[in-house]
């Protein structure tokens, strides 16, 4: 056997290739508000340019940047145009690319302290940063009982609170014996269906999950709340995890965390999903919000939605970590470590895969970057933006509001009916122009204006509105 | 409000922050060698060196880039070192680096078809690719009823596995109304603790998983497993899930996949978990390890860890994904498309969290830069280099081969037992020249040397030899 390695790139080549991707991602930002917001594409269509084997010998990686503008670009949607206005934002940034490039390049591997003290060290410290940052109670902040941890998304991190929820409620005898049939859990008919998703998963189900009725705002109901608990009980079940939602995913409500904190008893787990609006906390103006968050056991909010940080980085923090480490610790000999044994914290028993990634790296960045104020600019102008489209909306005689408008999210349907939204949607998504998605608020196909995008600026949101009035004019002549 | 953007980074600025970023990169895999394998610091020490407060107004980029030498270097236990030999290799390359830069840069997010049909396809298509180039059963391909998924590490492939299993053998009665008590699971006593945390998730608990007894080389007894299976079945319990290892964690010992299927019934899903070991299957010298892979209802291995692809990349491939996706489908308003009701792939069905980055890129670039040939090569000589070490090993006075050694990794100890070889192993880390972590076998504390970094050459597993032996002479001076 020979040591000859020259079948790897040399870290000259990578240069070489790593600038010229450095250029290639700064045109791509300089030119992606031109391209179609929705990849012009059919299934199977991409697929159809790729060879069906893969190459037996290595090709040079020039024909590789050459396939990514020619096989990859075209079925690309745009999340990064400022033309997006679907779904939540999931913005991101240059100084969060650059700690991107950073994790990837250093290639760590941060599942127990030793394997890389900084990269767990680093997480618990922006952890605790963005626990001032929001205003958010001191007993989430590493130096209580609680901390910080990230997770990929928000769906892990509901995971993550309703197995600690599940196992303080039967002092750990679900993980030894499995899940007792009489735990109930609750959310609102207008949870993200994540919460349903852990409650399957975690072995709880469909039937003891209970989706509690919201009021006119699309807010969680606490007297309803309070009702199926009492329903519950009086049948011999054991309510054991509230799910709230600060900004739900279809219309951006916010249930109200302290009154339903009030009808809840201190042993029924409350977790604060405010994935999509959390992030709107840099601002104290918007932190009314968060009131009662005082009850909350859990919190998560997504970085990488609202806060210019890259996909994946949601940030889950506890009340009582020992309760979360409980649910989720498994010690094998080989993962053992005198630093472990000594109080260090392992994040592998934290979360639900072992591996983990340095994601704490463009936080960082991030925060230190744009610094608290630049994040609050951020938020304010996207907030700013999404009253100007609100009021169009208020003053159109075509559209009207679905639901009041919550924080950058705007929603609104015409007044003609379901069919003729669904088809103002459908041109002006089609136009590749923008793109916005749907839900369906009590029966009305409802179209939803997110706006957070970082290079969102107002001549966009102006264009948005004004092809949703000439698509409305077309499909819809006669107006009102 | 005006639209000021200017506290954003301009392109230009990442321009050069970036190329730096490449550059500090390259000059970090040219310097690594240099380096203390593992962070010489003690807990605390790296938080006690960052600033207690974020900042109010935005830092230069340049005072970030300091930092990372400064601050967070000290803190890095290199993986990329060639002299990295603990755990499981998690090697990574230049390429793979590119598809992690491209992914972050591009910022989509792949949940469903619609959101980003190329990361959709692409996925699928490396995904066929991989089956062929494993040898690994056509029923896997996408063309087939199977298909393969990105996951972000084994622990949620087995998890996901273990999710479609339940809820095939309770006719999706789990995810209704929640685990029924009698369902049992099995594994070795050598398997990864991840099947444990999953059965811990699922609702299955401690009780019911039964972890089957191993033979002299450490690979699961069938026999014990149909004892176990019909000791169960005899008390009125439900088998309904096998996950053996092909390459486990310890020692890297095989299950013998042909003969646990042979004592299966159909109704009982065989999950194979080759995380470590499956990328040795693109040898086709290796691939014996897969006999009997034809019973496997699911098969999961990471190229993160050996396959020059950066954490996190594990795939998993199922026999049957409507099973799986049934386990894992709910469909809110706000997620449908019309193309997902017409049979595109929607992925986030096929996983725990919803959002999903662009990890198929490195995966493209990776198999493309390297060609099956390149690949080849790669695991060849790992296996070359481990059988040496071997050798130095066998002929030793001082030392002895706890297991038969198994592709890249050996297991060895002192022959004077637990304590010099616990003495001896801290010593050569400390050293900082290397880092090898260890297990217990059979109750002998067992040093583990696993060859996998990209960068490791014959002098680097020389140098190591040396170093074990001379700190055994200084341990244990009058050897044998």
């Amino acid at each position: 056997m020979s040591d000859d390695l020259n079948f790897h790139m040399t870290p000259e080549a990578f240069r070489q290739a790593g600038k010229e991707m450095v250029d290639w991602i700064a045109d791509y930002y300089e030119s992606v508000e031109e391209k179609p917001v929705i990849a012009n594409v059919r299934p199977g269509e991409i697929r159809a340019t790729l060879p069906t084997n893969p190459p037996q010998k290595g090709e040079p990686f020039s024909q590789i940047q050459k396939d990514i503008d020619q096989l990859i670009l075209p079925g690309i949607t745009n999340w990064q145009s400022p033309n997006f206005f679907a779904y939540f934002p999931s913005n991101t940034s240059f100084p969060s690319i650059l700690g991107e490039m950073l994790s990837a390049g250093l290639g760590v591997q941060g599942m127990v302290w030793k394997t890389s003290p900084a990269c767990t060290e680093l997480e618990t410290h922006v952890m605790d940063w963005l626990v001032h940052m929001l205003g958010l109670p001191e007993f989430f902040l590493s130096s209580s009982d609680g901390g910080g941890v990230i997770q990929d998304t928000a769906s892990s991190a509901v995971l993550c609170a309703m197995l600690a929820a599940r196992e303080r409620i039967t002092h750990n005898q679900a993980n030894k014996q499995g899940v007792p049939p009489h735990l109930v859990a609750y959310t609102s008919t207008q949870a993200h269906s994540s919460v349903q998703k852990a409650a399957r998963i975690a072995g709880i189900g469909d039937e003891n999950i209970r989706l509690i009725d919201v009021d006119d705002a699309f807010a969680m109901r606490p007297e309803a709340l309070l009702e199926a608990i009492n329903s519950d009980k009086s049948q011999g079940k054991t309510p054991f995890f509230v799910s709230v939602t600060t900004g739900t995913t279809s219309s951006m409500a916010m249930d109200p965390i302290e009154q339903v904190g009030q009808v809840l008893s201190s042993e029924i787990w409350l977790h604060v999903d405010a994935a999509m609006a959390g992030s709107a906390a840099v601002c104290p103006e918007f932190r009314d919000m968060h009131n009662g968050i005082e009850r909350a056991d859990s919190y998560c909010f997504n970085p990488h939605k609202w806060l210019l940080t890259n996909f994946d980085c949601s940030c889950l923090f506890v009340k009582d970590r020992d309760a979360l480490i409980r649910s989720l610790s498994i010690l094998p000999e080989y993962l053992r470590t005198p630093e472990n044994e000594a109080g260090a914290i392992d994040y592998r028993d934290w979360q639900i895969p072992l591996g983990r990634r340095f994601r704490a790296l463009k936080l960082w960045f991030v925060i230190r970057h744009y610094g608290i104020e630049g994040l609050q600019t951020h938020i304010r102008q996207h907030i700013e933006l999404a009253k100007h489209f609100e009021e169009w909306v208020s003053d159109s005689n075509e559209f009207v509001l679905v639901a009041p408008r919550s924080l950058n999210t705007v929603c609104f349907a015409h007044r003609k009916g379901n069919a003729v939204t669904e088809s103002i949607l459908q041109k002006v998504n089609e136009s590749g122009k923008l793109y916005a998605s749907h839900t369906v608020l009590n029966g009305t196909f409802t179209i939803r204006m997110v706006v957070g995008q970082r290079t969102t600026e107002r001549r966009h949101i102006q264009a948005a509105w004004d092809l949703f009035e000439s698509a409305a004019l077309e499909i819809a002549p006669n107006g009102y």
